[in-house]
């Protein structure tokens, strides 16, 4: 017996509207980026897909943007070249196809990504852990498609406060002056590590990829961890705690100075990418002092940002 | 002993760049807003507050914002007529004070609310919650700040897919006509509940809210459980449960259609408001039979909605 | 039209087996507690209600459990001197009675609860949080309910490691033995505030609360943030930001010793409960230096934590 | 410059009571388990590792732990026969080695598991998702160490009420009756797919895995997901959509059937497992009508299921 099953979503809605975003949340694959002479990236995405949806048409074919997004991944499954965001950019792509009716197009994706990394002091081999991002929207004018791309992470790390590590060395400072004179309270002061408050810090990185150009999340990684007061490690020894702690008191930073620092190493970084490449920075510390956390942001233009920093760099 | 403590906040930063929003995350707060002749609303609101900073200040004075949202809520405990989003833009008017550098300032605020519902069938009172969501953002130019608002909310109602319902019926036709005529039959296919796929759905709507007018969180949460196929109830006797299933499942809507209702609930109720008001409404469905969610998303004005439903409404 | 619903839950089911637990989780409510001459106490706690169930009924009747609750919750709202302990057991009763087949039955609950502290330096009033925890569980043997009950909270402050403190400070002491002699730098060394790694510690705890007794939930959220390094504050203006840091880091504790202490705070505090009161301690602390916990967890009975502490009380 | 960084976990603590678990959580890995001729199975596991510490000892040396589950998956890298509950009772042994004074150490695993389902209809393949949970502990008694160990699942499945598709048969047979006799009435009654409502559910299950015998964990998820309604689908076209609505609802389960259905189907297909083997069945319907869930659960020993469905197998 054939039943016909009706084709509900291509009716005309009662209510003619467009609809901005039409898609799936939540789909998570597995994904292994084959790389050349190196071990394969193993990666566990989650994938958001929207269409639009123009005001005549009841609904999307919802299991055409899941199915985009597996053909996508089967194919690159043998490319040793394939980057998150151009996987995106892929399915953007392959959407754009399935869903004729759509004027723009977007996927999101984001997932944990294991990487190697190794412990200060004793030089052990340790495995940690970031999340990778990527993003894709196309926009289809006249009958073409452009694809616009974006690279980024999310990685915690260690932030030490400078205001209350300044306003503890203050105090004490007072306490040593009632026993040394000034010129040893002053050696002392620069000798010893004063405590402050310091937490997980939370830090995101997302950068535009222009066409022809490839940007490495590992080296967004690194940006990330590297513009806190130290990186955190899933195995520390005895000396490699005491140097991760010494270490980060010696590199105070506020919640803004992790926004800044992450701008000034894409500008030192990035110089070939076009100035009007569009860069958001966000961190986020857990401050151990109090229940809720201290956050900065930064959108901007690499153009923009160069011009800020023209007298720096 | 009088340590003076450094102010290291205020000095000029090594990185001289501004930043877009710098601030606390997460701040919990109780808040009771007193009503006249009723019973006062209980909120257990969280509030995020952003200002943006120069390029010559090394940091925020990061204890005002929360202080700045103290000293407001303790102020309108006692104001009869306070609403959240007004609550919002006077804590938006305070940190312009406190932070006399900024040039934006941002408050959101996000909070569970428990109403009272009644079961559709047995009349029941039931307890029952959404999530009360409310906006501020204020910008300075000339010495002069001006400050936008928005109130929102997010309920949770029930979702029946149409277009697996359809497909049933068409099955189920398909075997009816093998002992029924055709006439009989359809008799049947318009009495009978058939079944579908049905879920938890969630949908989000902000709208803004222009000086001089008042917009009920109660009437929001109202359009947008009006939007799903269902209500959801937090105690349901027999009776009550057959009532939703079946009310339900004759009222069958897609993820795009929550959006689309919600839209024309929100011209026909709203005819005051002015045309550039910004409206946001969401639905995300939890899909019983996918793993994954189904989306949908609207992003206007009230202008262009007007437009685009002029001839229905 | 009258339908006569079918009862299917009590039917037998195919497969006869008895059930350890069934019944309903998540299930929100609003409860204000009035207190003589106080502010109400005002909570929004998350229930979790089980029953078990024969081998000859196929299913409970669900919506008897948040019937219970509410009816419970209806009938404190007006009495002086409920705990929340004491609703959990109201609610036991009453779920004995509308579930006549069951032998055990089990109330969970947990709530958001806003409480006033006091900033260490400043001493300005701050709103402060903990989640409120409490649990009844009834046994039917004989026709006879016996019902015990439990009150707990779950309440975040802030740890410094001594470990990694007192690494920093040798460190620091061969460093300064490099210009001081060794009676300085020891005078240097109990003067000076040497840092640490410090975090977001999260305690609870549990306690059995016999018949006829009462323990108040503000004292064991004392008992959990004094087990600490130092609690923390959700208002800190400068002094106070350095009276916390400075405090915590002259009371270093392990995540071990957070669970020592709140174990010897209770032999002290309680010296009126039986000795088979069940007690359960947890620590768990969001360590700035890794991505992962530090844990710890005694649970153990008064009697048993008398007799092992019996040389230092 | 050699500095000497003190033990501080091997002082005697001040309060001198033992601890009931002392360790890590939250420790995140990738894990590729070889097989043979076939695809690697690839796994992010999250661990939890705890030891017993005794009353005259500080603190654990924390880091061991972390090391111990590092060394433990280098070594089973190359193992072509490793399984998650192995790989847990081999972290619980090396940890036995580093915390020499621990009579009882647990380690506990969940890891996002993807496995290739087949869509009902339409036969594609699609990649579906469930948590692998595995489970080991460790007692050391008179210098022995006995390990027991445990694996189980969690899967999201979707459930289909029978009380209220009941009920609304009920309502429907009515509304027939008036059109159609009693005859005709029952056929069509036993033809149509009445609505229900329906939603995700999750299963959890557990089986203790005694020596010598191997439990995979694809059975369990089948075991789990066969006990629901229905599976739930990534991907499904439209014809897959109507047999998965169709199916579940001539499939429909209370919570409690799903933890009954688990339980026959491990006493039928375990029949080699001993009696003591212990066995956890949980299942959380995420209901569509309600805010909260349906929950229903069975620990139980093998022995005393095999007796309790005796007259059954």
């Amino acid at each position: 017996m054939v039943v016909c099953l009706p084709d509900t979503q291509d009716n005309a809605p009662n209510i003619p509207i467009e609809l901005s975003r039409v898609g799936v949340t939540g789909v998570k694959k597995l994904l292994q980026l084959e790389r050349n002479n190196k071990r394969p990236i193993i990666l566990l995405p989650t994938f958001d897909a929207f269409v639009d949806l123009p005001n005549d048409q009841k609904g999307v074919h919802m299991s055409r943007s899941p199915e985009a997004i597996s053909e996508v991944l089967e194919n690159v499954a043998t490319d040793k070249n394939a980057e998150v965001e151009t996987i995106c950019a892929e399915i953007v792509e392959k959407m754009m196809i399935k869903h004729e009716y759509a004027k723009r197009v977007e996927i999101r994706m984001t997932s944990d990504y294991m990487f190697v990394g190794e412990s200060p002091a004793t030089k052990n081999s340790t495995q940690e852990m970031a999340k990778i991002i990527a993003k894709a929207v196309g926009i289809r004018e006249d009958g073409k498609v452009t694809i616009s791309k974006s690279i980024g992470a999310r990685v915690t790390g260690m932030t030490v406060c400078p205001c209350a590590q300044e306003s503890v060395k203050e105090s004490d400072k007072a306490k040593l002056l009632e026993f040394l004179d000034e010129e040893t309270t002053q050696k002392v002061l620069d000798t010893v590590t004063f405590a402050s408050h310091n937490q997980r810090g939370i830090g995101t990185l997302l950068i535009e990829v222009p066409e022809k150009h490839t940007i490495k999340g590992e080296d967004i990684i690194d940006i990330i961890q590297d513009s806190m007061s130290s990186h955190v490690y899933e195995l520390l020894k005895r000396p490699d705690e005491n140097a991760v702690v010494m270490s980060a008191h010696k590199n105070p930073v506020f919640v803004e100075d992790c926004v800044r620092n992450m701008m000034v190493k894409i500008v030192k970084q990035y110089t070939d990418l076009p100035d009007d490449t569009v860069i958001t920075a966000r961190q986020e510390n857990q401050e151990s002092i109090h229940r809720h956390n201290a956050f900065a942001e930064k959108v901007t233009t690499l153009g923009d940002l160069r011009e800020e920093l023209k007298e720096m760099i």
